[in-house]
């Protein structure tokens, strides 16, 4: 194959590698070995796991499903938003509720470690907020939640409890836990006021 | 120092050691250097680093402050489980924002690999709800909260939703995802039917 092609391999490869043992449970060698390319080619395309690390997550970031929550065709607002969550739990259902989600695996695991990394997560974890905030903001004007919820604080609790679900749910290997996020999320705290 | 307390010291450092630096971060040889016992050692008493991860879940999950959820002078039933959750705050702020839940990150990064370990976390979580459970049922009892709500469901959320924010606050270096938290989790979800 062409040589161009090594770093999007390693790129590919890191990704997977790290979403499916971790980083300190990643060598460099299993990428390598998983792209396809000689170790020593590592150091020519990144400076470091680390770096590689920083490129996975925001290839991780530019995958994720984020047009359905402005998508005109997917509802309302609340709907549009459980649309997103939706197809994060039927990508986690997919994988046999495994992996989970790459920036909390990372945050769990590294964020104490490296600043790079971590700041990399807190831009991602910020940025994934705000776009649920624009939502809730959107469902609040038209009468669809609570008119007194504060928004931002309501995103960024659902976005940690979706977190904490997912890691819930690995551990029980069984979907209660999304069930109980679904449960409260969508009927507790995302309701027209009473 | 006697023999008999190299165990103990093995399993001391075992658990500062996981809980420090995950468990794919954590050698064997790190855990008897911490411990101050010669490497050799260590499987005379455990027979495998897995096996020490099982015992150290075990003895964070003694040190936990769960006496305060049933303590009659920590008032009411909401107001214990607060005083739950500010306890584990504090030691959380303590450590620098750092470390996090052991329980949420061996989830994350080692519940795929390890069978045993990842039982043994479905354990102490499944355990951990039902006390939550408890406290929720007398809330309701009493009329602390709505009468509708699902209590292991919001039990389970409530604890979900509190890994989530650990793992936020440790990317994100501060605590705003905590009080996020303590927001929705207090004003929201646990206030009396209206």
């Amino acid at each position: 194959m062409a040589q161009r092609n090594i770093p999007e391999r390693l790129l590919t490869a890191g990704l997977d590698r790290f979403h499916g043992h971790g980083y300190h449970g990643t060598a460099v060698q299993d990428i390598t070995t998983t792209a396809g390319v000689p170790k020593g080619s590592f150091y020519n395309h990144y400076a470091s796991k680390e770096a590689l690390a920083v490129s996975a997550i925001h290839q991780y970031i530019a995958d994720s499903p984020v047009q359905v929550l402005f998508d005109p065709g997917a509802g309302t607002a609340v709907a549009r938003l459980r649309a997103h969550f939706d197809e994060l739990r039927r990508r986690f259902e997919d994988s046999g509720m495994t992996r989970g989600c790459l920036l909390g695996n990372l945050s769990n695991e590294v964020a104490d470690h490296s600043e790079t990394i971590r700041t990399t997560l807190e831009t991602a974890f910020t940025a994934w907020v705000t776009l649920i905030t624009q939502v809730l903001d959107a469902a609040r004007n038209d009468g669809e939640i609570a008119a007194d919820l504060d928004t931002a604080d309501t995103a960024s609790f659902l976005l940690n409890a979706w977190e904490g679900a997912l890691l819930r749910a690995r551990a029980s290997k069984s979907g209660d836990p999304i069930d109980a996020f679904y449960a409260l999320a969508f009927t507790v705290i995302l309701k027209p006021s009473s």
